[in-house]
């Protein structure tokens, strides 16, 4: 049996200057730019382990695993663009170079899992288009830079694009029609700024939201403030947060950050009918963290649509933050990766600065925060390569089902 | 005892085009033209008796009760700024016609009270300085129309001026530094629609929001989507909302109305800190009111400075959405003055019209939703000529205290 076949991990990437709005909707282009900070693949990560082979033809062609569970590729049109231009690039390169195997006309068995649970609502298709994306080039030995790639993985899912690189990473928006210059560039690395670190707060919520990609086209038809945010605001942001990034400038880029998610959710309820993410649980998260600040600017809170709060702050200011968010929220299962319960400031008796106003939030019931997980700004896909990383077993079928 | 004395009673009104955010925080001079629904006043009232003798100087000169309590007249600058301008404009007169008693320089006791209570948020600011400026004005017997005296009780509380009239009111900002162009109009009388009626949704809140004088300069001061709304958006939306007034188009008033409030709460939420004003009750009626509408537009919601929901809808469609909201929200008291409750369709076996779908809200435990009050649009300002309507006795002292 002859096959080719890579495993690639793919990061998480949470977005300071948001990305709400597609100016084409089969692109994927954006009606503004944006800008994100990628987080540990250590922490959080989509896996995907993609295998070609002549013999796969006659056992049903293409196939996809996701999470365990088969799924159609057919009906998945963004998926399908993927691997159609990841195929004709490879294709030109065998037209080029007739020593190179026609793997390009090979059907694939794709596997991929995410390493956290899908209804956690943490941004799963930005990490998994960018996974199969770069795995996808690593499969057909695709001489792309991230950038390249990013115009591809955008196609999947539009913030996938900024999870092509660690660090940094801006979105620019570009003008053209056929999207050549809508990708993803790295604004600075992971090692720019080390000591960046993130507190990720799964809220319990009742509600199903709407979904982001038909949330934000009813908000480029009926809002009126979304235009002026398209225009007049998120540009000169992007240039203030590039900025504050390059200068390390936690406070200023924790001010950024907070007013363009309040920003973002503002035009969500300027859309008619409104479309809400945040809930009260999500609300007292930012007056705690608000009067945290009101001394000093030590965190920012951000939220993606949905009600999870992920919270940026430097590495010294954690300790203090869990413990905040603990005595608010008790009961949140705690995934301490990073050691943080190990400084006696995170396990305090008084998990309350100095100052700070207790009457800013109720304490709420326990589970109102399901989960917390520390983690930190690094860096982008990794390529796997030991066999026992691959997620398929010698006859190209999944090691594990749901 | 010599003294002359006037009893009156005014109204709450309720925004459908919002203010939010001044331009000059003495005068109360907005950024923005606004527009209001009169609400009747045999629900909804501010009552003032104000007295004014010879005798009062030597009894400790101006004094002041409200809901039963003294209060300071001296500390509170709006309300000597409406006592101060009707003095003036009485002396006026007192000069122009010698044979006026001179009342303008006798002391005052003013004596007022709502008949709903303050801690419901129901605009109590409005209705209490209209009636205020109103009983003034009687007691004075100023030669004023509601126009010019919309623009003293303007600087009481600026949308008490919206007060001065029954039925549709606009306030117009105005240009003028000195604010003499800055006053409510008259746009349609309670009688040109007298089929719109409102349900008021008192909602239950743990967390006291920010006072909306603090809060709009905050807005005006740090959100950048506010100043889009003030000069894109409301300048047209004025003028739609007053053509569906005067066409009865209740679809277009509807739909207008609930876009505003949501824009209003898209630029508190735009504010740095933000501004949370609804929760998740509110947000709940707002899918509920969503999902009624989505086969037509049969209610309007809208929000002011704080969780409770107002909704306007045509008089017949009234029962329907008392069944839908006792439904979700069990066990709120209703004010049914009205007799709603006589009409079968509000009590009955299934309060879910055809095809709603139940799953847009869970159903709430009991008193989430505190009380409901069922009133209409109604008529401006009134007097009472009744000694029994007098809430001070023959001393001049309030007749109740708390």
């Amino acid at each position: 049996m002859t096959f080719f076949e890579a495993t690639c991990t793919a990061p998480v990437n949470i977005a300071v200057v948001k990305y709400w709005g597609k100016r084409d909707t089969t692109l994927i282009l954006p009606t503004n730019s944006s800008l994100s900070v990628t987080l540990s693949q250590d922490q959080l990560h989509s896996k995907t382990t993609i295998r070609a082979s002549a013999d796969f033809e006659a056992q049903g062609g293409d196939r996809l695993w996701l999470n365990g569970i088969e799924e159609s590729i057919q009906s998945n049109k963004r998926l399908v663009a993927c691997l159609r231009e990841t195929r004709a690039q490879r294709k030109a390169m065998e037209q080029a170079d007739p020593a190179l195997p026609k793997i390009h006309s090979w059907a694939v068995h794709i596997c991929s899992e995410n390493n956290f649970p899908t209804a956690a609502g943490l941004a799963s298709s930005a990490s998994g288009y960018a996974c199969l994306v770069y795995t996808l080039a690593k499969l057909y030995q695709l001489p792309l830079n991230a950038s390249d790639l990013s115009m591809v993985a955008r196609q999947g899912s539009g913030s996938a694009c900024r999870s092509l690189f660690g660090g940094f990473v801006a979105w620019e928006m570009g003008t053209r029609d056929d999207g050549l210059d809508s990708r993803a560039v790295q604004i600075a690395p992971e090692t720019h700024w080390p000591d960046l670190q993130a507190l990720i707060c799964v809220v319990s919520d009742a509600k199903k939201g709407t979904s982001s990609t038909e949330g934000m086209q009813h908000t480029v038809k009926t809002s009126p403030l979304l235009q002026h945010r398209i225009k007049e605001v998120v540009p000169q942001r992007m240039k203030d947060m590039i900025a504050a990034i390059h200068a390390k400038d936690f406070p200023r880029f924790a001010e950024l950050t907070m007013q363009d998610s309040n920003q973002f959710h503002a035009v969500c309820l300027d859309t008619y009918p409104p479309i809400f993410y945040m809930n009260d649980i999500s609300r007292a998260i930012i007056r705690i963290i608000t009067e945290y600040n009101r001394t000093g600017i030590k965190a920012a809170y951000t939220y993606d649509a949905g009600p999870n709060a992920v919270i940026y702050a430097p590495k010294e200011n954690m300790p203090e933050i869990y413990a905040l968010l603990n005595h608010y929220f008790p009961g949140a299962v705690f995934d301490d990766q990073l050691g943080l319960r190990n400084d006696p400031r995170a396990v305090a008796a008084n998990p309350l600065p100095e100052g700070f106003d207790p009457k800013v939030s109720p304490v709420f019931a326990e589970g109102a925060v399901r989960r917390i997980m520390h983690t930190k700004a690094d860096d982008g896909p990794r390529t796997l390569v030991g066999e026992q990383d691959s997620l398929l077993n010698a006859e190209g079928m999944p090691k594990r089902l749901a």
